[in-house]
């Protein structure tokens, strides 16, 4: 029944009105770049594909063949019906008449509101998603030869087309287009001001909501790091303040200031300790909170994926789906957690190990080359004593570069079934090892070399360092090659034709994913959570970091990429829980540091304290400070009552209309 | 529209036709025992409202009122029509003509197995849970003068009755009756014999999901015992082969004899350690999937608790309920966690400081009593060697008695809405208390004094006389009472009235709920999992308690008791957590055990290690063993794959349904 009442199709945009250029009328939302040496036979069949009803096995959009049938690219834009089809399917919410947020039933439309002007009521990145949806689902319905193209390429029942048409070099590329209004408005309001606030529901409609979800994330974890950055300020401030007291009271007696002084740098390193601890925890939970209201406001709380078609990629046997009853292809549970367990896990390990090879290469290499060095004292031994560094800096990059194409495959090989699986699996294996990569060498400075010292002055340049590397090469490089390199090629008048326009974006590079981003907040949370109490000023740094990062994320967004598709998302996925592990493995890694932290050294060395009794205390600290956390999460309901009594009324809803359902003609 | 097609109401059992005798037509499921002093125009408003069709605010059940109208009993059953209702309004789960379970809907009931046979299609506990479910659910539609009744007791809009009553001494008891064939078969398959397993099936029928997922949980318990028992075994009998050895090699190298031994049981120690910290969280991930599929064979998995009326004792502004959209006592959320927050917790930690205190005061007497008796050796101060002991018992028996009264008038003040709930906070509450109260002085041996024989000592006889003493309690005892004291008082003839056997049900004792046979399990898994590496052959004992726990609780129940009602539950509830806290505290614990082992403690004094070292050892230890118990309890689904899919076909048919659920002219 999901497809009754929409078969008249899309069609071409241009057979409809041939007197008005396609922008006019309706707005083409995606570009389709084609091959330059594709046949117009070939550009034909994949227009008529396109627009046919879905009955037929076309994929029901707007088809604009650009300014002449040769030309090499296709506009596309979607029908009303079509949207509305496609917005049921993915499981969107959307505003009933009564004012609340429904997961929308095509047979209910007219009682959503705006269900008439889609503009309105899909947003620009919801539409642009639909059509990639509908034209990566394409699927052949019998064996179908493509005019235009080789045998080889010939579809059997139940090929993917687009897929097919990739791997021939038929489509190039596939991105949607910007719309120069409703950009323009966005930026005015997000970065070109000094506004503290982001507007994340216009992101969110513009850019897709797992764009959106990263601001909204980078956003409240920027105004959440005002309470560790005061405290930062006021400890550090207070511990000066000590420290020159006690110079000046150089004349009286040594001693005591000695002794006072230790203890308050004590308490100060376990207040930030515990607090950042704490913080960490109220942190995520309250983030969970408005995750799962903005998800509620931005109608992604009920998504469909489970129940819709398998992503394209999917592969396996023909079978009847148990939950959906529909026929499509079906892949063991076990046999993915075979692979998993078998060969992802394994390889996923030997490069973890690789890091930490290289990491002992590099030490045991700068112990030669220092030795060499003393031995022989050269202008050729100093050259040497760079060796080391420089090697590990590029047997660092080479392994990431390898790893990230490992792990795309072996999560292909894992063969998920919703994109959103394979998506965070894949997140998962790279997070993993950059992480790992990020960390090792503090892991070893703090735990292994023991040497706190070091370890401040190591997190102090880093952060330091990062940031001004990271301001540069995210803000400042990109704007020049923008200016100065990029913009002159492809340099506009108001009197190109549109087409030509839309065409110019293809040259934009493409938007290279979240992936840095947010790893990049995750290195600097794991700074702070983890050795905070070594440096106090790091939530201080990272604080103005992150309002400088915000707009400079968002510039670079909007200007300097692609606009990129996104697929409807209720939360940030994987990395949700890479936060919370971390705010776990923090209270660990604080409590060791304070039984590394020199007064306590001091004492041990001065004998009131054993090191076995520093070692309870920590332990217990630890132990504590877990549950205390656990109890903490627990107690702060990961949804706010509001989104519960919704999701409930829901629940509700859907099981009434289940025990109705068998006999409608019943009803009295 | 739940109620269409069922307001011809129950009625009166006799009125229909009064020549028989209302066993021979419809079993009696129910008796209402009325007080004495009740009026027989107040028996005869009660019967006529309990028949009375729903719509009219009556119950719709059957009823008989015992042999004549002054009677002091009543005897109710239900009629089909009520039965089906009430099944839709719980959300059981029941047999579809394709052979799955299917939540049932009343509309559809054509299409469910058995529909139109009660006693095949609901279970006895159901039919019987659904008449206290209707009776308890009576509310006032208007304000009703009771005929016979003092005007205070006069009922106004919507409250209780059955509460009315009960405090105005005209109901007394409400209970289920023992159905005598049904009985007997299955205490034949259950306990009569020596089969190893147990009619679970049959005693969920009879009994009940609660007493059901008892038995099932006790059932699995005494089977993975087994891996431990055979552990403890091999690792007692292989250290004194060892120790054997090594008295007959005394004439050898006293030394190396003295350290092969040492190392061998560190080792065992360990696996034992090591082991039962991981078999722990394995048992109770492989319980959590055997009770998702019991449940799914019960028909509870979906139960409809949070959707249907609240409990009768729930209290609040009357509203409308958000969720269902119906009017009924509203109680806000933040007002009921305040009340746990500022009074619950507070009261309950006064009373687990009051447990510490008495145990303080305890050893502080003991120390005080043995110093009299150095001092004086007299006849008295023997005496008072026994008074500290003696004032303690008592001081935790009146504790523990004042504080079960005190937990549930807690309870009762935070107002819950479900029953369920109401009983998983106040299990909570008395489980922590008396888990407190069996282990504050374990703990304490271990580790405040730290001294591991003692330990030993005390768990090897904890262990046999808790065991001693509970077969006898347990079992021999009832049976000599039953036999010799109850038996006569309430002998039957085949020749007495029908009535009278029922009536005589009234005597047996009420069953005392199941927190006696939980926590006796839960304090088992306690001696098992955090003290198991200084006594293997914990294991060992406990299987063979709980081989006759099984028999001794079997016949208990069906003997010497009246039958419980028991609400379908689709889970053990709260046991369930406190299982899996355990496991985790028992990891602390015994690594914390194992520093204290003997071996250790030597190698420390001989200097080979310090104390430092082996903590920094036992905590490595503990941190990797808990990573590896999160990890394998994430690993291992709480549901076997094929209840994940009945469970995603069940909310994705109730997503179809919901979408169509508008316009259901529209179908074509």
């Amino acid at each position: 029944m999901s497809k009754t009442g929409c078969d008249e199709g899309g069609g071409n945009i241009s057979e409809e009105s041939p007197e008005k250029s396609p922008s006019e009328r309706i707005e083409p939302l995606v570009l389709v770049k084609l091959g330059e040496k594709v046949r117009p036979e070939t550009k034909r069949w994949l227009i008529r594909l396109i627009g046919a009803p879905q009955k037929d096995g076309g994929a029901a959009l707007l088809v604009h063949p650009g300014e002449d049938a040769t030309g090499d690219i296709i506009m596309v834009s979607a029908p009303r019906c079509t949207l509305l089809q496609a917005t049921e399917e993915l499981g969107l919410c959307k505003t009933y008449n009564t004012g609340e947020m429904e997961t929308f039933s095509y047979d209910d439309r007219d009682n959503f509101r705006y269900s008439d002007n889609m503009e309105m009521f899909l947003t620009l990145a919801e539409r642009q998603y639909i059509i990639k949806y509908e034209l990566e689902g394409l699927r052949a319905r019998r064996d179908v030869r493509i005019p235009g193209l080789d045998d080889k390429y010939t579809l059997q029942h139940r090929d993917n087309i687009w897929q097919k048409l990739t791997a021939a070099g038929v489509v190039v590329d596939t991105f949607p287009l910007h719309s120069k209004a409703k950009l323009k408005e966005l930026s005015k309001s997000w970065y070109a001001g000094n506004q503290l606030s982001q507007p994340l529901d216009s992101v969110n409609a513009y850019f897709g909501s797992a764009v959106g979800f990263y601001f909204s994330f980078l956003d409240f974890y920027t105004w959440s790091l005002i309470p560790p950055a005061l405290l930062g300020l006021f400890i550090t401030y207070f511990s000066s303040e000590v420290q020159k007291e006690a110079m000046e009271a150089v004349a009286g007696s040594q001693a005591e200031i000695h002794e006072e002084d230790s203890g308050l740098s004590v308490s100060g390193h376990m207040i930030q300790a515990v607090f950042s601890m704490l913080w960490s925890t109220v942190f995520i939970e309250l983030w969970k909170r408005r995750s799962s209201s903005t998800s509620y406001r931005w109608g992604t709380l009920h998504l469909a994926e489970r129940f819709s078609e398998p992503r394209p990629a999917f592969h396996g046997h023909l079978g009847m789906n148990p939950v959906t009853g529909r026929m499509e292809p079906l892949f063991p549970e076990w046999q993915r957690d075979l692979r998993m367990a078998l060969v992802s896990i394994p390889v996923v390990g030997l490069f973890l190990g690789m890091v930490i090879l290289g990491m002992l290469c590099f030490y045991w290499g700068e112990n030669q080359v220092m030795w060499l060095h003393e031995e022989w004292d050269s202008v050729v031994s100093q050259t040497l004593l760079y060796a080391p560094s420089v090697l590990h800096i590029v047997y660092t990059n080479v392994l990431a570069t390898v790893y990230k194409t490992v792990a795309q495959s072996l999560t292909e090989f894992e063969n998920h079934r919703e994109e959103s699986a394979f998506q965070n699996h894949l997140t998962a294996k790279v997070l993993v090892f950059t992480f790992f990569n990020y960390f090792a060498v503090l892991f070893h400075i703090a735990f292994v070399k023991q040497d706190v010292p070091l370890l401040r002055k190591r997190l102090a340049s880093l952060l330091i360092v990062t940031q001004l590397v990271n301001q540069v090469t995210e803000v400042v490089v990109p704007f020049l090659v923008d200016h100065f390199v990029s913009a002159p090629h492809r340099k506009e008048s108001e009197d190109d034709p549109q087409e030509d326009k839309f065409r110019n974006q293809s040259k934009l590079p493409v938007f290279p994913g979240l992936f840095a981003e947010y790893i990049e907040l995750l290195v600097q949370f794991g700074y702070l959570s983890l050795f905070s109490c070594v440096y106090p000023l790091t939530a201080v740094l990272l604080l103005i970091n992150n309002v400088m990062e915000i707009r400079s994320d968002a510039y670079k967004i909007c200007k300097l990429f692609r606009k990129p598709f996104s697929a409807p998302v209720a939360n940030m996925g994987v990395w949700q829980i890479a936060f919370e592990i971390l705010s776990f493995v923090a209270v660990v890694s604080n409590c060791w540091l304070l039984t590394l932290s020199p007064q306590l050294q001091r004492m041990r060395h001065e004998g009131q304290m054993s090191s076995a009794d520093i070692m309870v205390i920590a332990v217990m600290a630890e132990h504590v400070l877990i549950i205390v956390k656990v109890i903490v999460a627990a107690l702060i309901p990961d949804e706010p009552g509001w989104v519960q009594k919704k999701r409930a009324h829901m629940q509700y809803k859907s099981m009434q209309a289940l025990r109705q359902q068998n006999l409608p003609s019943e009803e009295s």
